[in-house]
C-alpha cells in the first residue's frame, strides 16, 4: 500500500495509490470509521492502528480511484517532520571508502554509527526544484537514502522488536553543501539549506517490502547513472540502527529515519561531479519509485 | 518581563513575573484584547507582537500577582520546541583551549561558527532531574549556554537586523553524554538522551538586555565554581551567528539557538570531572536566573 499525499484544487489531501496511475482519496475511509480525518501523514501517524490495514486494503479495493496521478501535485508525504530527520553518515562500505582521504572525512570505515540531523522546510515533492543557494555554495550534491518512517514511539528498541516500530520506507535525496558542510565542522548546516529535503513520491506500507529490507537503490544525474547499490550493503543494518539509536532516545510515531548512500556521489569523483543548475536528479529505490527533481 | 511556563493545579500556564516571588498569569491580558489565549511559549510566539510588550507591561502592573512561586512548578519555558535546538559548538576561546588535542577535538580554534542540533523531549524545567542513563554512559557533562528565542521569522537575516528576531533570553545547560558524543563521530546523539536539555528557569524579553548582549555566566557542581566567563567572550558573536546561520536557512518563531559553553566543562579537568549521581548543577546567567537540576 503507498500513501500518497498531494494537491488538487488548492487543498491537500492524503490518498492510497490504487494502481500505477490513480488514487484514492481516504477521507471516506475514515468517515467510516467515525474517526476525524488526518489532516496530513503526521497526523494519520498519530492515529494510525496497524488494525487498519486490512480495512483499508478492503477500502481500496472496493472504491474507485478519485483522481489521477496527472491531474494532481504530488508533495513530499511529509512536509513537515514534527522533528528533524535523524540522518545516518557513511553507512555503505563503498561510499565510505570513495571518500577516505578527502579533508573532514579522516575515518574510512565507522565502527558505529554515525548520527546527525537534518531540517526539511519543508520537504519538497517529486518534481520539485532543488534551489542552488549560488550566493554560498558551487558545491551541491545528491545522496539517494532509504528513509524508514517510524509508525509506533519507542525508547530502548530491541532489534527483534524493531519492524514493529517503522510504518513504511520512503525515499529522500539527502541533498548537501559539500562546502558548508566541511566549513562548520559538524554537518549539520550543509545539510540544512532551503529544498535540500526531497522526499517521496510515496510512503509504502511496511507490509509490502520483506525485512531484512533489501531493495535496489540508484540515482543517476542527466540520465547517468552514479549511485547504483542494494539496501543490503548497509554497514549498519536498520534492526541495529533503530535499536541503537533508541538508546535512551525515544523516537516517536512520524520521525524518519534516512539510513546513508551509496557511493557514487559527486564528491566520490575526480574531478568531483557536483550538481550544476538545470541538471535533473532522480533518486530510484525498487519497490518505492522514483523522485525526480531539478536544479535551480 | 520574565516569561514563565508553569505547571499548577495540573493545568500548565504562561505567566509573567511581577517580582522576585510571584507570577502574574497571562490569560486575562489575552481575553482583554479578544485574542485566543496561547496555550503555551511556542503559541504565545506564533502571536506575538513587539507592539503588546508596553501594554502587557501595564497589564503586570496594574494586576494582582496571581500565584507564589512556591506554589507552582516551574515548567521549561519551551517544553516541546518545534524543532531542534540549534547548537553552537566551541564557540568560547577558552573552552575551545581547554579541550584541545582530546581525541575528537582535534581543531583549536574554530574558523567558523559550528552547528549541531540538540532533541529536548521534553526540555526539563529549573529542580528536574538528569537521568544518568548509566546503562550506556558514565561520562555526562555540563554545559551552561545563553540560548536565544526567536521572535520573528527570517532567512538570510543582515547582522545588523538580528535583534529584531530575537524574543528573549534563557538558559539552556548542553547536557552532554561525552563517550556516546565521541563514539558516533557527529555529536549529535550524545547531545540527545532524554532529560538532557534543562532550559529556564525564565525567558526574559530582550528589552531588559542590552546589545550586544555582556552577561555574566556560570556554572557550578555542589557549589564548586566550575563555569565562569561573560557572554562577551563568544568567538563568534549573536549578530554573526544568527546572520550566518540563517543564510540559505530560514529561522522560525521559537527556534532556540545556543550559544556555547565556556571552559570548565568535566572534560576540561584532568582527571575529567563528570557528573556523579546525586550531583546538584546549577548553570546561572545575568539577569536570566539560575536553573538547577539534580543528577538521578
Amino acid at each position: 500500500m503507498k500513501f500518497v499525499y498531494y494537491l488538487e484544487n488548492d487543498e491537500k489531501k492524503i490518498g492510497i495509490m490504487k494502481n500505477a496511475q490513480s488514487i484514492v482519496d481516504i477521507s471516506d475511509f475514515y468517515s467510516s470509521k467515525n474517526i476525524k480525518k488526518p489532516k496530513d501523514i503526521n497526523e494519520l501517524l498519530d492515529s494510525w492502528d496497524e488494525l487498519f490495514l486490512e480495512d483499508l486494503k478492503k477500502f481500496i479495493t472496493e472504491n474507485k480511484a478519485t483522481s489521477n496521478l496527472t491531474d494532481v501535485k504530488l508533495l513530499a508525504p511529509i512536509e513537515y517532520p514534527k522533528r528533524n530527520l535523524l540522518c545516518l553518515g557513511k553507512n555503505y562500505l563503498d561510499h565510505a571508502k570513495e571518500i577516505k582521504g578527502l579533508k573532514g572525512a579522516e575515518d574510512v570505515i565507522p565502527k558505529f554509527p554515525i548520527y546527525f540531523s537534518k531540517i526539511a522546510d519543508p520537504a519538497i515533492g517529486d518534481g520539485d526544484i532543488i534551489l542552488n543557494h549560488k550566493d554560498i555554495t558551487d558545491k551541491i550534491d545528491y545522496e539517494v537514502e532509504l528513509g524508514i518512517v517510524i509508525g509506533k514511539e519507542g525508547i530502548n528498541i530491541k532489534p527483534e522488536k524493531v519492524e514493529d516500530h517503522i510504518f513504511g520506507y520512503t525515499i529522500v535525496n539527502d541533498v548537501s553543501a559539500r562546502n558548508i558542510q566541511r566549513k562548520h565542522g559538524q554537518w549539520f548546516k550543509g545539510k540544512c539549506l532551503e529544498t535540500f529535503c526531497p522526499m517521496g513520491p510515496v510512503i509504502v506500507h511496511k507490509s509490502e517490502i520483506p525485512f531484512p529490507v533489501e531493495l535496489d537503490i540508484k540515482c543517476s544525474v542527466n540520465d547517468e547513472l552514479r549511485q547504483n547499490s542494494n539496501t543490503n550493503m548497509m554497514i549498519f543494518d536498520i534492526p541495529t540502527i533503530i535499536s541503537d539509536l533508541s538508546k535512551g532516545m525515544k523516537l516517536h510515531k512520524g520521525d524518519i529515519i534516512i539510513t546513508g548512500t551509496p557511493s557514487g556521489v559527486g564528491l566520490g569523483f575526480k574531478p568531483f561531479k557536483f550538481l550544476k543548475s538545470g541538471d535533473k536528479v532522480v533518486c530510484e529505490i525498487e519497490k518505492i519509485g522514483t523522485l525526480t527533481n531539478i536544479v535551480e
